[in-house]
């Protein structure tokens, strides 16, 4: 490509470090890539389109200094931190990975759920040598997960994934939403009855500004000292310093978290809580989902610089 | 009771320190309890029927040294410890707990194969501060659960079981033993041939004399470098010399092991092994399943001393 066409090519943006991987695809398209979080970068007014990773915040501020702005493609599922609707508001379009990666974190949150019910973690550590083959305290006999009461919280395709697999483990299964929808499993009437009726609850919601702590004490507190909540949605989602609390005093038996409130979260914010199985925001990212996600991500960029309608848009 | 009808009552001799708990059930039977473990033990020549856990070796020495001896129970499935072709010739019959615990195994079985594929240990490791929040080399992201291949090394009440929650997870269910039988699944012609064709062999099958190192060096690189290898039957199932050193070369990917070929198994041996989830012989026991294997121990006990016929018989 000569100079004049290069200077010619659209401007896309990468928002995060974490998305370096993606300036080889897109500059293969022929596109100028721009370092948004390089302060210097001289290209970033110029930007059409940023290519997301929608849990980071994107504040209005920031967007507003972008006059050529028109997409905003997140290669993530979630998109908690972009206001769609100011974003709708000002002219830009929002795509996202909508199920591209589903089953994934599915299996990943049935991981978690059967490594904090079966102390798994907790006896690879002992195995290891971290106090004995097999602690009395920390390797508690639990009930079989055949006939337990699993609770979903948000039946999107990530839920309803997670509803099939616990199925198979003879778990049976119940949701809410804020909104009904048809489904093969009993709505609960409220977030609470749900959590008193469930031995474990997985949250598989999308996280939104309206649903910050939707996981609050009470509802902590319903599923019980006997009981297991999974996250693999967002951390914002849970009042994660009332979990801490519950499960340092034994209010909440076990936790399994892909998120957290803060990430990397503190590990210092973990030393003393017990009967938890931690991992670091890995369940939707395998090899079959990743290239999904940038391809789609960067198909969206293709369709809205040729002005055609983008897959998949934020609702 | 009497004293007289104290030592009237027959002697049931428990077999390991681990079974202590057994001594409650089987003494409210009005039986007298003897521990084995105890050389001093002065009942012991008086015993009728031992409670034994499978796995612990019971030798012909030790057995001809109870001449009154007419059966041996163990609380365990498995009964790899016990020569059931000796103890027929000398007049004992042995009991196990054929499926009380096939789910639970079952479950313990699908939780280290997600745990083991999905990075699930390392990452609770790497959130609590064992070397960042996504640690490249040791959080590489895997292909998708879904479409991988699930070779599964006997086919009884757990194997069967394991084989309907992988399918659940959209894995494709293959299996091997050296008996044909009715199944639902493609038998492979040869352990290596499974191996060869599965990208996660699950070792569930029963320990006998005859199948030691089953899963040898051989098998173990037919499932590669890219493989996950389960074991929630005996260690002795597999060359567990063989494994280790495949894991450190890269000759196997990854393994998730509930059982070892000493237990419990030295940590230093498992120190400078990558990609492993291990736990201490767990897999089986639930608040559940428990009290149904010591009930029924307890009940083959009063079966064979009332002149009946017991449940469950080793075959």
């Amino acid at each position: 490509m000569s100079d004049t066409a290069l200077d010619a090519a659209p401007v896309i943006l990468i928002s995060h470090p974490m998305l370096s991987p993606m300036q080889a695809p897109l500059a293969a398209q022929g596109w100028r890539v721009a370092r948004g979080w390089e302060l210097a970068e001289p290209d970033r007014g110029e930007a059409r389109a940023i290519v997301h990773a929608g849990e980071i915040p994107l504040t209005p501020e920031f967007l507003s200094s972008l006059p050529k702005l028109g997409l905003i493609a997140n290669v993530s599922v979630g998109y908690d931190g972009v206001d769609v609707a100011w974003c709708r508001a000002h002219g830009i379009e929002v795509t996202h990975a909508k199920g591209l990666n589903a089953e994934d974190v599915a299996d990943h949150a049935v991981g978690l759920l059967i490594a904090a019910w079966r102390n798994i973690a907790a006896g690879d550590q002992l195995v290891r040598g971290g106090g004995g083959w097999r602690d009395a305290d920390r390797m508690r006999p639990q009930p079989s997960l055949k006939g337990r009461k699993v609770g979903i919280v948000g039946l999107g395709a990530i839920g309803e994934a997670v509803a099939r697999r616990v199925e198979a483990l003879g778990m049976s299964v119940a949701w809410w939403a804020p909104r009904e929808k048809a489904a093969a499993w009993p709505r609960a009437a409220t977030l609470l009855d749900l959590a008193r009726d469930s031995d474990i609850l997985v949250v598989a919601a999308r996280a939104e500004a309206s649903n910050r702590g939707l996981v609050s004490k009470e509802v902590i507190e319903a599923v019980g000292p006997h009981g297991l909540i999974v996250n693999v949605a967002r951390g914002s989602l849970i009042d994660e310093d009332a979990l801490i609390a519950a499960l340092k005093d034994g209010r909440l038996g076990r936790a399994g978290l892909d998120v957290f409130a803060e990430e990397p979260t503190p590990p210092e914010r973990w030393a003393d809580v017990p009967n938890t199985v931690l991992t670091p925001h890995t369940a939707g990212g395998t090899t079959d989902s990743i290239p999904r996600m940038v391809a789609q991500a960067v198909e969206n960029v293709r369709l809205f610089l040729g002005g055609e309608p983008v897959m998949s848009p934020a609702s």
